[in-house]
């Protein structure tokens, strides 16, 4: 691409946001002097959110990342980056829209590009901070985050604050066409690298090579300690300055390698603790100055407008427009509003047809037919006292009276009703039918009031909570508005469109034939037709660069394509084919999770260097190719040189490197957990008995673990461990299998993701797992409510998955699993303490408890159950088993008989000796006879409850029998403890099964 | 005055500037993210003037200065302000316009407004960096240093560029109109308090009260480290990053009071080192990336235009124009040209009348009356070979053909003439005068090439030299133009008048008048004009107040203001009475040395609530009166403060807390040397015999010496030391004599400056200065040629300078006060070696020498009487004496005859043991009875040279007959003894007056 000499410079865009955001009421200040990752950290946002003062403000940052640092080599990554921040305190209503005004003063063609909010929730555990908002694309590439901030430093925002951040190099390399930050303009005549170009190589070295890590650890330690100070002299400004030279320095230090695991999480543990103190102190002081700035005032209720007369039969168009929802929320938020209006009419009298709702990321249109214009008018009677009992002598009794009364009647209104053939003293009322006007008007504002997503946020609105803001209702009934109103928001007659259209707030006149207006809107309203649309345009774009689209393969991303655009438009891009020579799974990871492409496949199923993205409606074709193109080269780029630099570097040197990384301290570096693996692996093989070719690849497998930890690829693209084991293992010329193993010891990769196949892999996943829950139980490093940084939970429930779903390993017992890993860390010398193993067994029990409760199982069954969690495989065939049994007769019989046997039963104590020979009666001897019988047929399926349940039935009428028969607490103890001894027999076969005791 | 609502607020005037200065070239970047005291710390300046590359820059600068910390209270004083700076490299050629149009842009109307360049020459020790420029005043307030940078991190700048940094908070008070700083509108509806009140009270509680002292020296120390690792690693970005953060944690230090002179002293030539080091680096660096901007290219040579004819006599006028001189250069500069252009033009055979030079700040004119239009014509006639020797047998001889051949001649052109009566061949030429134009033109170029000032430096321009740069020349003869070229500058027909007049820039068409035709454009060329207006307006001016002014007392200052505007316009403003209970030397001190203004007396001469300010030219009165009112309640609002919280704090309270004010580390507290002098003042004043009721004196000041140090109005303006010690002393009660010997105890300020007057003062005066000579010889601390932290030169000067003019202790020998100060260190416990108080007395040697020389004395003189330098009132007397008797007959025959006697004594050797009963020849007999006569007749008058001189006329004559009849070397070597011991006899009573031998 050729530079774009008549776009601004970078020093224009920068005056002209600030001309923008100062026109658009934000006071312009200046960047902090103290080194900062992000604006987000200037106390101008950190400290200023927090409050009821409003402060609106734009500035520009200069933003440290010594992360990031590449010596000024890499086109797209410095370690000094340019952001311009801007809040806005309160949310006024329209940041969006002032966000793409600002774009459109850069010079940016909002008709041309493809400018998306795309979900992103922003969160710094640093800054006990989150909030939720978007990525704001332009042609795929992130040039903006903008968030709704919710809590700051622990506090709770109110107002909320919107957080507007533009990555200006970013911008302005799209803005001006050129491939690489120094070749930015930033004034005339004088590019980015001309300026700062050696400033980036020098801290590059500083950062990654030079800074003297000692001196460091000394600086932190120096801050940390006047923060406390400042904290304790209840001077909020300064100590948070001196946090943010701790985070400055940690950064150093984390980019010289310089923490292990355990420093990070302590040193993140202190500036969190450091900065939630300084937010509240800076509340505390704010509201001792009585709020200088006042309190940001939130907008006013709305009032309703006057309820208008609909004579006819209609139907009812309503539609909540919102901010971008995130993809996953489109889809539930339809169903809920269509469950919400289905159950709250259903409370009503109004008749109605079909209800339904569909939504796209911008609106959620629930539409009802025939909507009758009122509720039928009914009667209504209230019972009062007894007729008996309203009059004595003629007179009207107390009871009369004050029944009248409270009905606020004259006692003559009163009549005589028969209830059941009694007579009582009652009210009769006409009950007239609401309109339907009335009843919807208070209907839809409820649904709008109790819309909930699966994480909710504040914004400006004074009572509602949702996923993302509602900005604007549309309520019709037929041709007539429909008044709404819920907390500040009034329904209307108008819809928003694109904000790109020529009007993008459109009237709209008629409740009939929405979609289809729309759809003249370039929207589509219909989640089946966009999903289609999607399809077939991949289908289209694909064959005509001579590929396929694998719409099957790619499903979840094709749902996730449709739920993210309004009108998806397919722009096929294509990247440079020499990145053709790097696996195909980095490409495509690339593709997928970070700019949700569509991998084109040549007919042979090989990756063709092209990709389809979806554009959201109109745009110039060519331009939003050529950002697109312009993302994908850089993050190739960056890719491609990780991939040679890597492959330079044999596995086994890589896996000699992963002693310089910490894990954990008292737990040793990364090759102490690799060996560790390794042996339980070697162990777990043994156990599982697998072949003796199966145990060379856990061998081979055991001794690289890890490696690819050492690699850069990894080090930037985590979500590739294991990937990039195997890609760079199969090069060094390792066995597939071998490569193959060391990608599975990563799986799953979350809770729902794909397990182990290969049962190498599965002994390395379950052995990766089990280290590292037992170790970290034996620091007392165990996950708490908020804090699991080592991901103890998600391990827990990959071990339960692979347990649970992998016929091979059903039978591993996941005490055993943790005794082993405690058996390699005792080895190390690392003591284990035998409760902290019943801690972690504690856990895992709980996760699976969660797992089969998310599953929808009933809580009873799950608790009956939940004593085999040490063998989930076990547990969850005992569960279906149940499930299927629980409302069968046998059952319900085999159930009540051991449930009276166990009752019977002491407790939890073993049953005395007994001489059984005392046994004589005949119930007596046909129910051990009985008992005997069903023991036999059961051996080696004890815990098989379907067998148990099919044995059981002659067994059930002897127990039955017995109790008939026998008194079983007999004044005879020996007699007694024989009978008891009896039933505890039954007791045993029942036993192995489940917790009959819960059923 | 009322908040100027209309005016910019802060943001836009941010924006403004940003704005105007990126249109006139310059880059914007944006402020440093590390703490800096001032927007040259900024790499963007410090490290980008240096080298060759073109570098136009502007950017905000947040700037910190924890010493001007005040809690936010102080309505002008802020430890973070805000910097506007912008650098231009090279300089423009017409940077002050450019500068002034930016105040254009600012909304400032420049007509109504005094705007004026006052000297100042900036210099950053710590930086190794200095530069000439001005302060601009705005009615009285500096709103911008503006500089041209000279050298930077002690590298020589080439090309030069010029600084200009804008103090933002100052001029938006005075554009809005607002009396303290958190007044000021930041943004719309929100003032700068609201902005960085809270800001400002808790970074002065830490700097001024809880910063760590201890954790700082630590961040100094890593800094420091980590800045000579960054050196040593080649990489000067990083190197000076730390040497900045050196230097911000130095200032918290500083704030915190907790650094002794000497830590202050190393810090500061450690960061000193750091930034040469920083500074030399980088310059290498760039070097070899081969400077990535280019080079700046210097302005081209000016060409001279074509020399005209002008055939009349006519009248020469020359302009240099300037920019804005010192004012103590103005008078200098016209006389160096006066005379340059004289000197110049008698070197040349040009007739012409008399020369005048006057100046202002902006120009220096010459003009030379009734110049001829030619020199005349001469003949001019070469010698050549004798005639004799011209022509050998008739032909001519190689010398007579070599002759013609030098001259260029053919030989038959050579004739022959008579030198002294003997025959030359010789070559006779017509040697035709130039015209007045040519001899001119190069007359007037060599005149600006060789312009120097006191100190010089450089500019745009590629080889001139001076005070300030040289922008324009004007030239005309009579009518005509006359063409001048030197180096980029080429003269011309205009000249340029007020900078605000509609048209600064106006034709000047005759040499004639041109004085009054300044006058016309509102310019008073003559000084004594402009003085007479001074002293008339100020006269005037303060008559219309009821007052006066005391011109005679202020002649220096009138002087001053005569010398700073080409038209003094007075304006007189008023202050509020309240401030008059603060001690007039404090509201004067604040005017004269701050502000240049007049103070205007009562009848009773008391000072009035009134001052007198010159504006440079026509003003709107109203509005320069409104603003330098503004600046002087500014500076006496932090002087009534002081006082206050001052005299809360009796003088023992004050004095008991020089304890905690290190004076050096090796040499103890204030406290201590405070104790050293009032020990060591009573030691002098015993030794000079004063009155027991001055003993008192002197023993009660010395126990309250130096207590003004520890008070807040000195650590401000520490030119007040003494006089707030008189102030505060005599409020506390003490008595009148008392507290002036504190004043006095301060004096001499300067080499020059007044004399402690009573007996009491003049003891303390100088024991103050003997124990610091003293002292900072025991630690080696003695001057060197570029160091001189403690002032021991100024010290050493001012102890001469009592000694040398008070009567009551001319007796005092130099010696003794430096071992009486030593004896008082040795009390304290610090060892004093000899050679120390040796090398002290020749320093106090030294500068006497250099007085007398400074003073015009012969050097021959000086030496004769300097081995009395101990006593310096009594070789003054001597010197005297001997510039009296120099030139008579007596003392001249004394001199021959005293020499004789030198001569033949040995020099340096005691004499032999005589018996002078050999002596008995006449002449021998003679001459002893003559000197025992002188001897007598000296009796306690020995060093007297008048005496001696007068006295030894009849000994003059015995030694010459003596020498004539008597041979001194006798063989009998008794004889010759007895022979030299008369002489030594003769030659002793000659030695105490002076030294001869170098007569």
């Amino acid at each position: 691409m050729s530079n774009d000499r008549t776009a601004l410079t970078m020093q224009d865009a920068i005056l002209t946001l600030q001309k923008y955001w100062s026109d658009n009421g934000c006071m312009i200040t200046q960047p902090l002097n103290t080194e900062v990752g992000a604006g987000t950290a200037n106390p101008s946002t950190a400290l200023r959110v927090i409050g009821p003062e409003p402060w609106s403000v734009a500035y520009v940052e200069p933003s440290v990342r010594p992360d990031d640092s590449r010596y000024g080599e890499n086109p797209n990554r410095l370690q000094m980056h340019t952001q311009f921040q801007v809040i806005l305190k309160p949310d006024p209503g329209n940041p969006q829209e002032l966000y793409l005004g600002s774009l459109r003063a850069l010079g940016i063609d909002l008709d041309a590009h493809d400018v998306r909010f795309v979900e992103d929730n922003w969160a710094s555990p640093a800054l006990g901070a989150w909030g939720l908002g978007w990525e704001v694309w332009l042609d795929g590439m992130e040039i903006t985050q903008f968030t709704y901030f919710q809590q700051v430093g622990g506090v709770t925002l109110s107002p909320v604050s919107v957080e507007i951040t533009y990555g200006l190099e970013r911008i302005l390399m799209n803005l001006q066409g050129v491939s690489h930050f120094k070749d930015i303009a930033y004034a005339p005549g004088i590019t980015y690298g001309e300026v700062f170009g050696q400033n980036e190589y020098e801290m590059s070295r500083h950062h990654l090579d030079d800074a003297d890590v000692a001196t460091h650890h000394g600086l932190f330690e120096a801050y940390a300690s006047e923060a406390r100070r400042m904290l304790d002299l209840e001077l909020p400004i300064p100590a948070y300055t001196y946090v943010l030279k701790c985070s400055h320095t940690f950064n150093v230090l984390d980019a010289r390698g310089a923490l292990s695991t355990t420093e990070r999480a302590k040193a993140f543990s202190l500036m969190r603790g450091l900065t939630h103190e300084s937010a509240k102190l800076w509340a505390q002081r704010r509201a001792a100055l009585e709020h200088p700035l006042g309190t940001a005032a939130a907008p006013a209720p709305a009032v309703r407008a006057e309820l208008p007369t609909v004579p006819g039969t209609e139907t009812l168009l309503f539609e909540i427009g919102v901010e971008e929802l995130p993809y996953a929320e489109v889809r539930a938020t339809a169903d809920a509003v269509r469950e919400a209006v289905t159950a709250k009419l259903a409370a009503t009298r109004l008749t109605h047809g079909p209800v339904t709702a569909m939504a796209t990321p911008r609106r959620v249109v629930v539409t009802v037919e025939s909507v009758e214009p009122r509720e039928p008018d009914t009667v209504r009677t209230v019972r009062g006292p007894k007729a008996a009992a309203a009059h004595r002598d003629g007179a009207p009794t107390p009871a009369l009276l004050g029944f009248a009364r409270g009905q606020g009647v004259d006692p003559a209104e009163l009549t005589v009703i028969d209830v059941d053939g009694v007579d009582y003293i009652g009210l009769t009322r006409e009950a007239p039918g609401r309109t339907a006007v009335e009843v919807l008007s208070d209907l839809l504002a409820e649904v709008v009031s109790e819309l909930r997503a699966g994480r909710n946020m504040r914004w400006s609105d004074p009572s509602l909570s949702f996923s993302r803001p509602v900005r604007w209702l549309l309520a019709l009934l037929g041709d007539t508005p429909l008044p709404v109103a819920v907390s500040s928001l009034a329904s209307g007659t108008t819809t928003r469109v694109h904000r790109t259209a020529p009007e993008p707030v459109v009237p709209v006149t008629s409740a009939e034939g929405y979609a289809g207006f729309l759809a003249e809107h370039g929207i589509l309203l219909d989640r089946e037709t966009r999903r289609d649309t999607v399809v077939r345009g991949a289908h289209a774009s694909a064959a005509e660069a001579g590929g396929v689209v694998d719409v099957t393969g790619e499903a979840a991303l094709i749902d996730e394509i449709t739920d993210l655009v309004e009108y998806p438009r397919p722009v096929r891009g294509s990247f440079d084919e020499g990145y053709l020579d790097l696996p195909p799974s980095i490409l495509t990871t690339v593709m997928r999770k970070h700019q949700r492409y569509l991998p084109v496949l040549g007919a042979d199923g090989r990756l063709l260097p092209h990709f389809l993205t979806f554009a959201n409606g109109t745009c110039d074709e060519d331009v939003v190719r050529a950002g697109n193109e312009a993302v994908l080269r850089a993050r190739y780029e960056d890719a491609a040189f990780f991939w040679r630099a890597d492959l330079k570097i044999a596995p086994e040197e890589f896996r000699g490197r992963l002693d310089k990384l910490t894990f954990e301290e008292r737990l040793g570096t990364v090759a102490d957990r690799a060996d560790r693996i390794a042996a339980l692996a070697a162990t777990l093989a043994d156990r599982t008995g697998l072949a003796p070719e199966t145990l060379d690849t856990v061998r081979r497998a055991g001794e690289l673990a890890k490696f690819d930890l050492a690699s850069q690829m990894v080090v930037e693209f985590s979500s590739l461990a294991g990937v990039m084991a195997e890609e760079y293992a199969l090069r060094a010329g390792e066995p597939a299998r071998v490569a193959r193993a060391l990608a599975e010891m990563e799986l799953p990769r979350s809770s729902g993701g794909a397990l182990p196949a290969g049962d190498a892999g599965v002994v390395l996943s379950l052995a990766d797992r089990f280290d590292l829950v037992t170790g970290m139980f034996v620091i007392g490093a165990a996950p708490t409510g908020s804090s699991d940084p080592y991901g103890v939970r998600r391990a827990a429930i990959g071990l339960l998955n692979v347990l649970r779903s992998v016929p091979s390993v059903a039978g591993l017992r996941v005490r055993d699993g943790l005794c082993a890993a405690a058996d390699r860390y005792a080895a190390q010398g690392v003591e284990v303490p035998a409760e902290r193993l019943a801690e972690a067994a504690e856990l895992i029990t709980r996760r699976y408890e969660q797992q089969l409760a998310d599953a929808g199982h009933e809580h009873r069954l799950v608790q009956a159950v939940l004593p085999w969690a040490d063998r989930p495989a076990q547990a969850d065939r005992t569960l279906a088993a149940l499930e299927r049994l629980i409302g069968t007769t046998a059952f319900a019989d085999l159930t009540a008989a051991l449930q009276r046997v166990l009752r019977i039963l002491p407790k939890d104590a073993a049953p005395e000796s007994a001489d059984r020979s005392l046994l004589t009666a005949p119930a007596e001897l046909r129910l051990a006879r009985a008992t005997e019988a069903v023991r036999a047929s059961l051996t080696g399926r004890e815990d098989d409850l379907d067998a148990l349940t099919e044995a059981s039935a002659p067994l059930v009428a002897e127990v039955n029998a017995f109790f008939d028969e026998v008194l079983v607490m007999d004044p005879d103890p020996a007699l007694r403890a024989a009978r008891l001894a009896l039933l505890d027999d039954v007791a045993a076969l029942a036993r192995p099964a489940l917790n009959w005791r819960v059923l």
